[in-house]
């Protein structure tokens, strides 16, 4: 018989298919039992009706424990008030797999808990809908780069010199010589860019940091478009017609998965270019007033970003950061004391979600960056080439990906926003 | 002035456009000078002519050396002979960064000196090519996989267990405990997998391997589809489908870039599913026939998978491996001194490019394997966990990128395949 997946079981209505699956959720009275069962695609309500089904199987059905693997026979029916219009009228099934004492349960658990039942949370209804919502989230980022002149570019992972100091790097025996773990492809996707025109890259990036917040995690990973000729404005005005595009495009084919969520997305729908731009500058003028504990001069804490975010109904931009806070290869801004950096404050309070700028292209500026910061010049002698044969003004950015799907998803903690998380007290599963 | 891409001029004939790029070649005669400048899109020849372009940029063109970076303004000519159609009458241009001794020139360099230099080896015509090449190729196979119902859900890189023993591991110190850089993500996509039906992962792997081959890198891209539900026949089905795509796709798109490499694409154009399956008992007795050094049980060399696939004008499935020579996560055949793996070999010698096969789904059976193989039960209590809770017959396979590029470009050595290669002699730049 036809195997058809849930989504599909629309299409079929009136016809005797198989589908394939898990044990979902199970209710039984004296004369019909009900089984949910999940496939990946969808849940389907399974009628198991005495004088309907063979009574060898509605005996049968009291071993339908949660995530019992299960094929089932029978007929398509549609069916408006049940999950995805249609029911499955069980004609026969085959236990596959049995589950005994599944773990997780309706019952509520402790986070701990279900981070340690990672492989098996990733089937509940939740976890499978934010999953669903990040695979589309990069399907979009790729998408709108792809459509839009950029060639996907993978940078290294594992390098001997390292972007922005190495206080914060995971370090790895590469065959007797230290090799870091990227904690940004950055450097990289500058060289593809002078070669390619528009890059970007994708992949895993690194912090060895031992913050315990519900924004970090020591794996993460990052799109990073660098783009040859551009400035920061070009740059802004790019950020926010991929950062809309992104979440549109979600919004519309994700549907199911927000009401899941219970996400209201009213605030995702106003995210449309333009966004408004506030230097650093401005933006301090207001903390000033409004947070006591915030220093000028200094990187915003959340609670700034916060501040500084609620008083739009879009992502907004802060640019032109002081010199000090910021890496050492962001361009000088006209007044030496700022640079030309841009981060992207997400609404709600989800904070800084992209975060790029202006990149230097002076050969001498860099090398004063690079001593400045205190970096090994020799390890940079190939970043410097870049401004030594042909520079040019480039810019680009990097968007966190478990942090825009957290936004996206409205969950706060981003440990649910990628498949395995990895943070100072999770490496397993 | 309207600033357009290189591969964009021929919408902009009788135009005065601007172009931004590098200086690629440069022709100087009496009373004529032709700049052939590179944007990263493409190549176009402008032309400085004594009486059409402005004396002071007649003169000032001698300093246009190779690399360096350059804004044109000109008028867009249609010219059938000229490289993309078209030719730049120069107006005006403006040297952005100059390019004084650049190290890669038009004569013959080592290939020591070229991996020194990869950041700017990159700009290289045929370099160029084959990355675009690899973007396509990247893009066709996620875009094949997107479009038929598989989710992408990353797999992580860092972990505290391995998939296939710790001899070629890379260890990282993670807060004071070991953890391992991944070697594959299938394990963790079997669990995906069991969430969402059909998934993949992409993602960098890492092999501390010391061999200094053409066909090995120390780190490297994979993708690795993983469908629940699914046997070694319909795994196989889908690599072929996936794989004809996937080439059939490079070869329409890249035509520009296959001829720069000067590929004979006559073998290519007969990737069309279905490929010939032989088993590894059949292809063992050929071998014993043809390869004095081949012994029957043992895994094939280069040489060998060459033989093989030589008798074949498509790529070639070998299946059903001595148990001896695979992962401990193979399910067994029928005759349980096999598995059910199945390794797609190229043509041409370019060798394995896809491994895959069924998984154990038997409980007790995996507990033996890793117990046979020498592991820890204790690491993989969480993957035993997925044949505990309703298991379900799944098969899958890893497709290596780098491989699959040098195989579409005709390109013998790995390392160009790949923007930064890692081998045990490169970690820089």
């Amino acid at each position: 018989m036809k195997w058809v997946y849930i989504k599909d079981l629309k299409d079929h209505i009136g016809q005797d298919v198989a589908i394939k699956g898990w044990v979902y959720n199970f209710r039984s009275s004296k004369n019909i039992k009900f089984v949910i069962v999940r496939d990946g695609t969808g849940l389907v309500q399974s009628v198991i009706a005495k004088g309907e089904t063979p009574d060898e199987f509605f005996d049968k059905a009291e071993e339908l424990t949660q995530e019992t693997s299960i094929e089932i026979q029978g007929t398509i029916k549609s069916f408006e008030r049940a999950i995805g219009g249609v029911e499955l009228g069980v004609k026969s099934f085959k236990i596959i797999g049995k589950s005994v004492d599944y773990p997780i349960t309706p019952k509520e658990h402790g986070t701990p808990f279900l981070m340690e039942n990672r492989h098996l949370w990733l089937r509940s209804k939740k976890q499978h809908a934010i999953m669903r919502v990040r695979a589309r989230t990069i399907k979009a980022m790729r998408d709108y780069l792809d459509n839009n002149g950029f060639l996907g570019l993978e940078s290294p992972i594992l390098s001997a010199n390292s972007c922005e100091g190495t206080s914060t790097l995971f370090a790895c025996d590469y065959f007797g010589e230290k090799a870091y773990l990227s904690q940004s492809g950055q450097l990289y996707a500058e060289a593809s860019a002078m070669a390619h025109g528009k890059v970007y890259t994708f992949g895993p990036t690194f912090r060895a940091e031992k913050s315990k917040t519900r924004r970090h995690l020591t794996e993460f990973w990052m799109l990073e478009p660098e783009m040859a000729y551009y400035d920061l404005e070009m740059n802004m005005d790019l950020i926010e017609n991929f950062v809309s595009y992104v979440v549109q495009t979600v919004l519309k084919d994700c549907k199911d998965e927000l009401v899941i969520l219970e996400r209201d997305t009213s605030s995702l729908q106003k995210v449309i270019a333009p966004f408004p731009r506030i230097s650093y500058s401005d933006a301090a003028d207001i903390l000033e007033k409004e947070c006591p504990d915030f220093v000028r001069g200094g990187d915003f804490g959340a609670a700034h970003e916060t501040v500084v975010s609620q008083r739009y109904d879009k992502p907004v931009f802060v640019y032109d950061f002081p010199k000090v806070i910021k890496g050492f290869y962001f361009k000088e801004s006209k007044d030496p004391q700022f640079v030309r950096g841009c981060d992207l404050l997400a609404p709600e309070g989800f904070g800084e979600i992209v975060g790029g700028g202006q990149r230097e292209d002076s050969y001498e500026k860099l090398v004063e960056g690079i001593n400045h910061h205190g970096l090994n010049l020799e390890d940079y002698k190939w970043y410097l080439d870049l401004r030594k044969y042909g520079t040019v003004p480039h810019a680009g950015f990097g968007i966190g990906v478990e942090r825009t799907v957290g936004w996206i998803c409205g969950v706060h903690h981003i440990r649910e926003t990628i498949p395995f998380p990895r943070t100072i007290n999770n490496l397993r599963p």
